[in-house]
């Protein structure tokens, strides 16, 4: 790793544009970032893949390979990301900083505590906790109806035992008893809110509006009516600045917010985004799961939000994963005789590819190479993509760091240079909440209609007396499959989704629509990664990996 | 404020000892914590004072402003302080960074997220119970009586809600039922270990002594026997690395852990008095509470786990302070007729200088002035203290900061120099449990005798077969009086005190006598005083004080 002032110095930053974190961390200053607003914005790079396998796409991977071809190529580059969660760190090892020769570094800081980011959003959003509940101790005046708190605590940890739990007990002196419970930090809307956050004041004007509760007359009680805007905004004042660390190759990369990919948009912040934009020509910034979840998300909620919109989309696509898409159990992806498998499992990678040109937006396709893909694997998914006029890539980041990348970048290149980009929402703000989930369903999914319950149906006539009809939806799907069955695999047809529930979250400034059971607490598994953990007397971190 | 790199220079230390965290913060690296180890130590001041009063008695600003009279008297001085919880910032505000002229900088944040530190210990702290959960969950092998869990979960917020919870909630796949509470952070035996550890290795052996829970069979359960301690120290690996700041005169300053001083022994940590000692000669360092709690600690705890042994003691006390011990009311501190009280009220100050006294060290008296301090009541008080034949001298360094703790200093320097330093405990680790705790209430507190209920004396017995009865004692007991009664004011006699429960502290290594009820999890007033905090648009924070 080179000091993080000399890769700030290397993008425009000078030391007093930082706020160090040790030697290889930093926030960029107010100051800084007040400063770049009036800079020309460079290229975003918008990295996806088809529906994620447990055989493993690699999307992370090939988002830092690409930022470091791209430097290889003497192209001013930087990278984009989410920061992890300590839950899953803690339980089944994940790893959220690319891998290989591909990661961001330092792997062990982002890994934990990092700049303590996670530990300020789950601050805040216990601190709202609290007040709410000491609001109903003292007296209620704004009428909270106990049984209709819909802000719940948070843990950035995997703990399943505080799903739901009872508070408050132990007599009058002790709280209201009422049920309650815990998600992860990164599902908090706090974490949304601060990724939408364009500025401080942007940061606190949505931070009032998120609900808290229904009142005892079923009207919205927010964080502006308790008057606590204010103190959560403090709370949240450093972790709102971008993160910048390093690639094993150099290439900056900013590390920034992390909300959940079901119930919230699953993107980096828009002020890392907009300020990597502004400190290099490309912005290689990917979103989570796959293009049905992540990409829709990032073009309907972040792009339309922000005003940052793509100049290509990458969509990552790996034999593996297309082999098991194709039926292929992931112990049989070894055998040779898949190739029937691979044909029928392109489905999914042709319908994603699809829905970003339905954008209007240009796509090359990546595909990661394992190296147990045969090179007769790789021809048929290289002709497809030529059949199909699809500028495709090979990409071998993981074993060959940036190099691996150089086919990809200078596809991106050439594409960006000649394709055209006539980028279009698929759905108006202004559309019902119905036809916009059926859009989305429709041309996203390819599925056949939606169905809302009556629970769902109910919500929405009280939302548009609330006057929330005109966010736009974040959808909560399994992020398996294009439709809500996450054993459809492929590319399935003539299916329904159905919306048992929405959830506003207003100062998000989106709508989010269930579709089936949606975990917002992980569990520990039985022999969680934790027991594996050490530290040596140096201080250096064991067992992470 | 002046760049930490420059405060650090000053003490020894390059800018590769230190992990800056943004201009004004900075840990000091493991390699520069081992390199200190060899150096010969300068010699500890101990601040503490009489009995805490409403009308305040200004320990924590004495110790900044004598930090800074030494240095102005040309010595080279550091301090050491504990660092604060967010909860009561959130309630109440407190200040913990002294106040006035004599305050350790960036106020703000050290009173929020400051380097993480108490974030690190919340989530060591909840990644333990999680685990424990965990074990119940998937099978239990461990034979854990989930009616016998001692592992509570911590936030580091005044939330009473939380106090008494039921988890694990929502049938077989969400936990196992059980009643839990949470403590805030502070309260966490896992604060009081990284207080007391010499080192990462030694950090790492008292958490796996930690006792979680009991067995099926009433034996105790530890860390080591979920064989987490790795992942703990894991997540503790910086927390426990000391954190430099400086005072408005740029005095070095080490604020580094906050332990309860009931529940716990009130002291920062041991590594970072350590290494003020290997970098300064003379570190001011305090205390929670009274002497008659936080001193005792610090003597009977601190000293003997950490071989620190103060050079002097200072008791600080105010005139309005010893009027209220005296029976004055706090709105009737103004009045002139109370002459009478304040000589009653010195009283309590006397049985704290003679316990200091007991222990063998050298005592200095410091008055903390007031402006509402009568030339006469000053007078009044030097003349008593030059009866006792105790030094004493006058601060205001509140307006003045260090030029107004000179006479204090000099004080202290010249008492050094002469007086006698015969330091012994007043105790043997090998008396019995009840033995110490009666040394305790007799010697320290003047009282008559101790009282052990029903089940403090069946929990003797257990603890005598564990294997605990030779850790030293940590009493849990009302800041405010002498006695276990926080109304008996001044130096109350023959009362007696009651233990009504001990608690095993046994990574920290210490078992806590309560008395009385003891306060783990504050609750929020009518008005928090985050209704007022607030942030500017250049992220500056307002409201905190």
């Amino acid at each position: 790793m080179k000091p993080i002032t000399e890769i700030a110095k290397n993008i425009g930053l000078a030391e007093e544009d930082l706020e160090l974190y040790g030697k290889y961390k930093a926030k960029i200053s107010n100051e800084a970032l007040a400063r770049l607003q009036t800079k020309q914005s460079g290229k975003i790079i918008l990295v996806t893949s088809i529906n994620p396998t447990p055989a493993g796409e690699g999307k992370s991977t090939v988002t830092v390979g690409l930022g470091d071809a791209f430097n290889r190529l003497g192209k001013k580059a930087m990278i984009a990301m989410r920061e992890p969660s300590l839950g899953p760190t803690m339980g089944i090892k994940g790893g959220a900083t690319g891998g290989g020769y591909a990661q961001v570094l330092p792997m062990e800081d982002i890994n934990l505590h990092f700049t303590g980011d996670m530990h300020a959003i789950s601050t805040a959003n216990n601190a709202l906790a609290a007040l709410i509940d000491n609001h109903l101790q003292q007296g209620n005046e704004l009428k909270i109806d106990q049984r209709r708190i819909v802000w719940k605590r948070v843990m950035d940890l995997n703990d399943r035992a505080l799903r739901k739990v009872i508070v408050g007990l132990g007599g009058p002196l002790q709280g209201v008893p009422r049920e309650d419970g815990f998600d992860i930090t990164v599902a908090s809307e706090i974490m949304a809110v601060l990724c939408l956050a364009k500025d401080l004041k942007d940061l606190k004007h949505r931070l009032s509006k998120i609900v808290v509760a229904y009142n005892v007359h079923k009207e919205p009680v927010t964080v502006g009516d308790l008057g606590v805007e204010g103190a959560l905004t403090l709370l949240l004042k450093d972790a709102v600045k971008p993160n910048l660390v390093q690639t094993i190759e150099h290439t900056p990369a900013l590390i920034h917010g992390g909300p959940f990919a079901n119930i919230a948009h699953g993107c980096n912040s828009v002020i890392a985004t907009m300020t990597a934009s502004k400190l290099a020509d490309y912005v290689i910034t990917e979103a989570g799961f796959g293009a049905d979840l992540g990409a829709e998300k990032f073009l309907h909620i972040k792009s339309r939000s922000a005003g940052i919109y793509p100049a290509a989309v990458v969509v990552v696509a790996t034999i593996r994963a297309l082999k098991m898409h194709g039926g292929v159990p992931k112990h049989k992806l070894a055998d040779e005789n898949s190739a029937a498998s691979l044909t029928i499992g392109i489905a999914n990678l042709k319908k994603h590819i699809n829905t970003i040109k339905s954008f209007g937006l240009p796509v090359v396709v990546a595909i990661n190479r394992f190296m147990t893909d045969t090179d007769q694997e790789i021809q048929t998914l290289l002709e497809w993509c030529k059949e199909e006029n699809v500028p495709a890539a090979i990409t071998e980041v993981w074993e060959k760091g940036g190099e691996g990348g150089l086919e990809l970048a200078k596809r991106l290149l050439s594409t960006i240079e000649s394709a055209e980009n006539n980028f279009k929402p698929l759905y108006d703000l202004s559309d019902s909440i119905e036809e916009k989930v059926r859009t989305i369903v429709q041309k996203v999914y390819g599925g056949k209609d939606v169905e809302f319950s009556a629970k769902a149906k109910k919500q929405l006539i009280e939302f548009e007396k609330f006057g929330w009809s005109n966010l736009p939806i974040c959808m909560a799907k399994t992020q398996y499959s294009l439709s809500d069955d996450p054993s459809k695999l492929g590319r399935p047809y003539d299916f329904t989704i159905t919306v048992r529930e929405f959830k506003p979250s207003i100062g998000a400034g989106f709508i989010v629509a269930l579709t089936g059971e949606v975990m917002t607490m992980p569990g520990l598994p039985k022999e969680p990664a934790a027991l594996k953990m050490d530290v040596d007397e140096k201080g250096n971190a064991l067992g992470l990996f």
